[in-house]
């Protein structure tokens, strides 16, 4: 026992792990927001020297991360009433990465066990539901790793900024959105938020990238620049969801999205660091084993 | 120029490739299928030595495959009424590993690209539509890889041999998926059917496995021991499916599968084979480059 003890220590002291954990150095603390003062460059946490080392560091993770996912299905298809699940809620500004996470981050997961949504403008059909209408429908089912690419945080940014309601409309969503969260984390699902927080220099630097490469035409969009010319509402409207949506039950993670690589990994090892305080096991037989194992071997 | 071509020729001749191609060694000929003469455990095309440099072969497909997978997304975003979709059809008996080849070859590509359906006993709903409604709602959308784990096949196999509708019914429905599959294909679908082939005494000692372990006792299931019984009902079945629907635009691969590193190589390179006959460039700007480069240089 001591010496698997000292093997367990050996491993989590490995270069490949976080210095301290993810979900501790970029949870965002409760209180008030100052999106400025938040270094959108910085690299908490990364055991690595830059960027060099990045891809094989994320890459690392990709067995654990496996196995992990595995077990949370198996729960999910075994015991479908108690699995527990998990929701990674993506937001950031155009070019901030969620793509990018969702590629090289959630890319490293079984595909089986992920439930992607993207939420775009709202259709007819959506419109004429409460906005959570859509949200719920695209929560994950039990033993799922649900992503959302943009959330019900939409309706309290893009909506706020863009006046698409009155004031006294949106205002109220925040408490509305908690009361919402609650009711889903008070149901099993553990709620990662995450904002992918990206400098004015750095959109800049990402939108021209995109304009310089026909490979990239495709990912950029003139409206991305219209957007951009509101970039002051915009962080003011990101202050707000992230100070008034801050909860114990819905944490938000503050990802410094600067560097590519450095988000990737960093939110890789989120969903690692979430998925073990799971403590998930392997589910029970739900059959007689040696009873089955009779029958196998005559048939 | 020459020099390029050099260089392109040396990649194809690379250790990493198939010693010819897959969509050319595992396409099953047209006319009459005897299952018993095609090898379970065969490794067509393999470059490697076994098992032990599967790992690395596969994982040496990931760039290429993102790639090509990226530039498939990317057509089907900027034109959608042009692009062009693959639909991936997995089918085998139990323990053949659908599942497999789903974590392990399709995983290497972005689950943004995905959308993976799991045909199970049809719901009440679906079982109050045609069979092949549940099929039609899940055919991908332009620049999206679609995968069927199961599909309208079940309606001709599990039917067929558990005697859920009469013969004269299922009998009819050979024509009937070749007709929607011809459809599929006319609408801009490239369309690839695995039959994962793998033998009696591998299907027993995958059972007996999953016995063996707590961790894989979740993907068993004592009716596969009863589907077993039906083996040869089962393979007859097969015959038929794969012999009645083997035609040009949606034809069959046999998949020898009793050796799991060989079968998700397989499929990754069959995947690989059909990305890069779409011949796929990158969409051309929906915009004025020049003037969008000048707005994004002033913001």
């Amino acid at each position: 026992m001591a010496g698997k003890k000292k093997s367990k220590k050996t491993r989590e002291s490995h270069p490949t792990r976080p210095t301290k954990p993810i979900s501790r150095l970029l949870r965002l603390p409760k209180g008030p927001v100052n999106l400025a003062k938040l270094d959108t460059a910085a690299t908490p946490g990364y055991p690595g020297v830059g960027k060099a080392d990045a891809p094989a560091l994320t890459q690392a993770l990709a067995p654990e991360l496996s196995d992990l996912q595995e077990r949370l299905y198996a729960n999910g298809r075994s015991e479908p009433e108690r699995a527990p699940r998990l929701l990674v809620v993506l937001q950031g500004m155009d070019t901030s990465g969620k793509g990018g996470v969702i590629r090289h981050a959630m890319g490293l997961v079984d595909p089986q066990g992920i439930q992607l949504t993207s939420f775009k403008v709202p259709t007819e059909e959506e419109r004429k539901h409460h906005y959570l209408w859509r949200i719920r429908k695209a929560l994950p089912n039990p033993g799922m790793i649900g992503i959302f690419d943009r959330s019900q945080y939409e309706d309290v940014l893009v909506v706020r900024v863009e006046q698409l309601v009155p004031v006294s409309e949106w205002n109220r969503r925040y408490d509305e959105i908690n009361a919402f969260e609650r009711e889903v984390a008070d149901s099993g699902t553990t709620i990662i938020k995450c904002f992918l927080h990206v400098s004015f220099a750095e959109q800049k630097q990402r939108l021209a990238d995109r304009l310089a490469s026909p490979a990239k035409y495709w990912k950029y969009n003139p409206k991305d620049v219209d957007a951009r010319a509101k970039w002051p509402a915009y962080q003011e409207a990101y202050t707000d969801a992230l100070e008034r949506c801050n909860t114990d039950h819905a944490p938000w993670f503050v990802i410094p999205a600067d560097r590519k690589w450095y988000r990737n990994w960093a939110v890789a090892q989120l969903v690692r660091e979430h998925l073990i305080g799971l403590n998930l096991s392997w589910p029970d037989a739900t059959f007689d084993v040696a009873a089955e194992k009779t029958r196998v071997a005559k048939s």
